[in-house]
């Protein structure tokens, strides 16, 4: 692989807004380390998304790293400042590796968050005795697998932005993702957007676009 | 068509308990027309379900016709009597073919019913307001399409047997019922069972085993 | 159908905050009939999404009535007013029925839109030329089918709130719109969101969601 | 993983009357074992599924453990005591792993059952010599892979209530388990319901609730 | 369309020793008129298979038609004669669209069948009544659709060659016959082969092969 | 619909070299007649493809329609002239409606073609006694429905460029020619191209870009 | 696994002529051992399919074990005698796996077979060359991956009872042996018969059932 | 496996100009081994595809090999020579395996390439940037996993030949590259073609093709 096949796009923050973001998933430990040289000349931060465990040990140490949600930074990123104006609500424990990767793609972005989970909706009490915490937020990330009944609640009950994530958890007809996807962009909650099955980058994004959204209106 | 095409399952009520149910869809007026002569020189009631409005203008009048259901009665058939046992609830009015075939499979069996509807969980309140009324029922059929959040919500509610439908009820990734279907084999609710889309025979035939297993005991 | 059968969700505007909207596929015309009584009743407009021309015939007349759309407002509608701050953007002409879907409940809500149209990626210039006037919008919906480039292309381009909705306008693998809807949940376009498959009325609510959030601040 | 990341549903059994269960599958060591932590605090058993050679290995040794359908029971359980009322009738030997999962998610609602295995319908004989034995029951659970007919068969010659579970097991078009689904949900015998895939836990459950309903008539 | 669009295999019979036939479904009248004349021409038989009523009126008269299979004969077809080697059994009336094509196919290639309808598994006796008759044909054509359970179990009891025939009998999942087809190819009775959903003229075909290889052995 | 609600791409043809083509399905009459105005007024000629009879009967007289492959042509269109380079080589005659729309495609860009039917490799000998007619064709259109096996073998036979376009001919697994796409892309005949479903217009495309490419070495 | 959770169906070849097969995928070494006691105690041989090198490695030595078919003979077995009467021709190198269990399970069943490999339609000539040798068995079974075009093209060529089995090979929409086993079940060619993907030992078993139909003719 | 399993096709550069080349997955190191020996014999190069390092590390060393592509070259191949006049642009550096293939193959047959990568159209500038070079080919070959919006966007703005592959680079719906096939199938740029998902291979021998027929015209 050659140094010149990477072709990066520094423009990006100031076209759109956003940080430059690697899916490591499917590069070769050659291709990332070309692309952290690139933007440690550069001076710019990288979000790493997707980083195996065997890219992770063969990067340049001093990446801050976290497992659960195979995320890495690279580089200066400020931490996250001010009141939470995201909530993410999680139906179970075992959807962490997607809360994760939602609250650590607002943290790259400075944006801080609250984070409520096990809240699925087979014991709604533990939902609705959470309802005005959340309801608080003008931004709720919903991250549900299986059946993912809970966006559909929460849309019928917070006014809020409301965007899901489908998660991969399950097995049989739940396997992969698709029941919980399809069960989301079925739901007849009004307004309730989603993104691709595990995609808890795409909800951070998604998040940054709304604030910015609202700030801009100053 | 011969006469002696037709074989009908005349033992089934002392085998298994259930009269005899004829699903129209796909048969020529000229079959169901052998099928009734056969169940009137028997004189045995037959269940007509899926009967299309030209199928119903072809045979002879008489029957007993629900047009919501596409069902129909044939012969003596005896009206519910007693409490009701089943409550069959369901999430829109959109879901009324089914819940109606529920309803007129379990009079067919001399089953009285309590009927809920419009009580999807995108509107929660409409469902907690009546769920002692669905608790005091020891069988609950849970009729919904889109993305099927109720039986999920129910079950985490309501220790009755509870049997789902889901129904056909939806347009783009719902299409045809199938999210409403993985939505319900998804549940994490403990113990909801499931039948085929549209099919509210079969669910009010389940609960019509589970009513005899409760009789038998005595 | 007993009148009793229809649950209205009459405090959903309270609650979220939107008026109440009928999907009117699969409901029979007694049904419609009796929901627009009860709206009467209690003097509330309505939203009626996918009317038929025959469902239509058989309402009383007096509906304001989109044939595109196939949308209806019964009741008292007032007007959008104020410069738009939503710009929905279609790829195709033959988009359009979805493209006024999201226009008329946005209408509803008192929302008014800029529509640009027929801006399909294969003719990129056609786009490009209309990108400054699309930025200034903090809310983009962008509208397309077949293999749905549109979003992934304004997503890197745009830093709006950007909302896509894929349409079922296709044939071979593209019929239904699950090409489009795939394309558009694969978008390597960061914090692209997505509906289901030809809810234009899903799309205006998550329009309406980021408006209210945007107004809430002050 | 913080602590207070899990929200365990105590409440369960009183509301819907189940234990608490663990799907463990998708859950880390480290959840796992606050779990743990949680139950025994409060002197709860738990079931736990789907549990992993590696998983079992981190977790504290003492757990009542079950190679073949990967459950293990934490805490004081109650052996299942008195003449058993469920039949579990499977297909085939492939398919022990659901089949053992339905008997010990039985055993730790304290419901004992009888076993018959490996009496699929391609050699029917085995299944008709025990057929006044599976009639004995009033709930009879069918676990079957493949293409799954053994349900239908025995819909047709049992009236108890009758609980289908497709399994996994198969290759080709049945890789999955979705042609032993959908053969299930398609079947002519009435009243036959069923579950998700491979989910015997599930299965049980609906089991216990009809036995509860029939306990409850007294 | 010009004359020479058609280019009919009229070498087939001696290279492969099946007559000419026609799928007239997505042919046009004029298409189908011109392979008439071409056939009258060369005074060669034609099997017409799911000919519509459309294209049969306007077809020149004295076709010999037969309505519940959709087919026809053009010209001379001999009677079949001698003592049936064909069994064709049918689960459910609903599928004589295509037990009958099989026979008319059997017919104009002059062999005689037996035919036993209505013996789905689900009244396993009605089928079990007729083993011995079914088992003195060499060869079994086995027609069921929904979760076409039938050609198992016929495989686990009869030796003959069992050649099955998926249905589109069905809704829900069963729609369009693919849970028939996954069913009948998930089949663990030993040597069962299908033909594509509704084939009942390649099943046919597939007999004559059969038989041919019979009769060459002498 | 308004008419600047079309937005034409009046500078393709300069920019790629292909006429204007409009995809008449899902669009309104209105819409359609608004892009003729719009092309007469810029005197560019039109390829309509997928025109109903609806449409066209709506549609002002005189446009050079043709009903096999619903195409038509509005204003000048120079007829094709030359010796042919692109053989359209077809499996049956129920694909004519995609073959001719190659062949009309071909003809509104002046590509004069040899058209070759019914020469599906189940008679293989049809399709051997013209392959050296084919052969002398640097561009080969290969169209089949069903199993699609035509392109293989010719893949293997023939050294021009090879184009295929599955039909949406066939019943059962092979309805709407998803068979036939898989069994192209599946083809280990090496460099063998395919497009959608149906897409004859865009294999003439193709052939253009090819014919296109020899054109401009000179 | 107690010893009397197995019930072999040791019957089966008086019933209907086939010796005792085990599908060894999906079952534990201690029910594949307690299997072999149970044949070794009746003196009955086994085929066992589907063995792995694990489980090969845990049972007792002296199996007959093949490893590219991954079938081994247990007991005593007849090797074939006589002149071939089946031709097995596989498309591919790379479907031997399913080449060799056609093989040995015929073997198993004391009938020879001629095998032809690695003539797939893609190089026609490397079958047409062989033809008249494969014309010379009454029964042909031809294996095929990808596009599985050889069938087709067999049977447009071939009298003899023809066979087919779908084979997994193949990548991207070939994965699986999807797209090989719609193009055989969409073939064309009259009387084509199929097996599920992979399934060599179903086919045999189905040439077995039509050599046993010709012998008992006699 | 005997030797004479193995029927190369050595005709095959005489009769439609492709070397020979093996798709490596799949098969037995011992089937690659008589493969090369044939092929050693006759003196003819191989391309081998899929060489996974396993059946690299049993092959002879000698062979030169690309990791990235896990393609090699087997006997003497001479080297690319000329100016490039295919230009391989590819989306994302995650799709190099697959880019690599297509160089790989080219080279094999003597056809040098510019290689242009990570020019997805989520960042616009970088394909617009190169425009005019990839312009100055006459056939352009496009590379893009995710939601392949790449093929469409060229495809509108170049004249070229345009070869689109699709890879199964993604996750979610993106998984094993269906979405990107269905995505390029379903492009409204005119006459885009395409190949099997991850195929380089095979759109490497369409340029081939095409340059073949440039050339020709001489």
């Amino acid at each position: 692989m050659a140094t010149d096949d990477v072709t990066l796009d520094f423009q990006r923050p100031e076209r759109i807004g956003f940080g430059e973001a690697i899916l490591c998933e499917g590069k070769s430990v050659e291709q990332l380390a070309t692309i952290l040289d690139r933007a440690r000349e550069r001076g710019v931060p990288l979000l790493l998304t997707r980083l195996s465990p065997a890219q992770l040990a063969a990067l340049p140490p001093g990446l801050d790293h976290d497992p659960i949600s195979r995320t890495a930074f690279f580089g200066e990123v400020k931490a996250p400042a001010g009141a939470p104006r995201v909530a993410v609500v999680a139906a179970g424990t075992s959807d962490a590796f997607v809360t994760r990767e939602v609250v650590r793609t607002l943290a790259f972005h400075g944006v801080p968050a609250t984070v409520i989970q096990d809240v699925g909706v087979a014991g709604l009490w533990r939902l609705l005795d959470r309802l005005e915490l959340i309801k608080a937020h003008p931004v709720v990330v919903a991250v549900a697998g299986l059946d993912a009944a809970l966006p559909t609640v929460l849309g019928g009950l917070v006014g809020s932005v409301l965007i899901a994530v489908p998660t991969s958890t399950g097995y049989g007809v739940a396997q992969g993702g698709h029941a919980a996807l399809h069960s989301i962009l079925s739901s007849c909650a009004p307004g309730v957007v989603t993104l691709n099955i595990d995609n808890g980058y795409g909800a951070a994004c998604a998040a940054v676009r709304v604030l910015r959204a609202i700030d801009r209106r100053r």
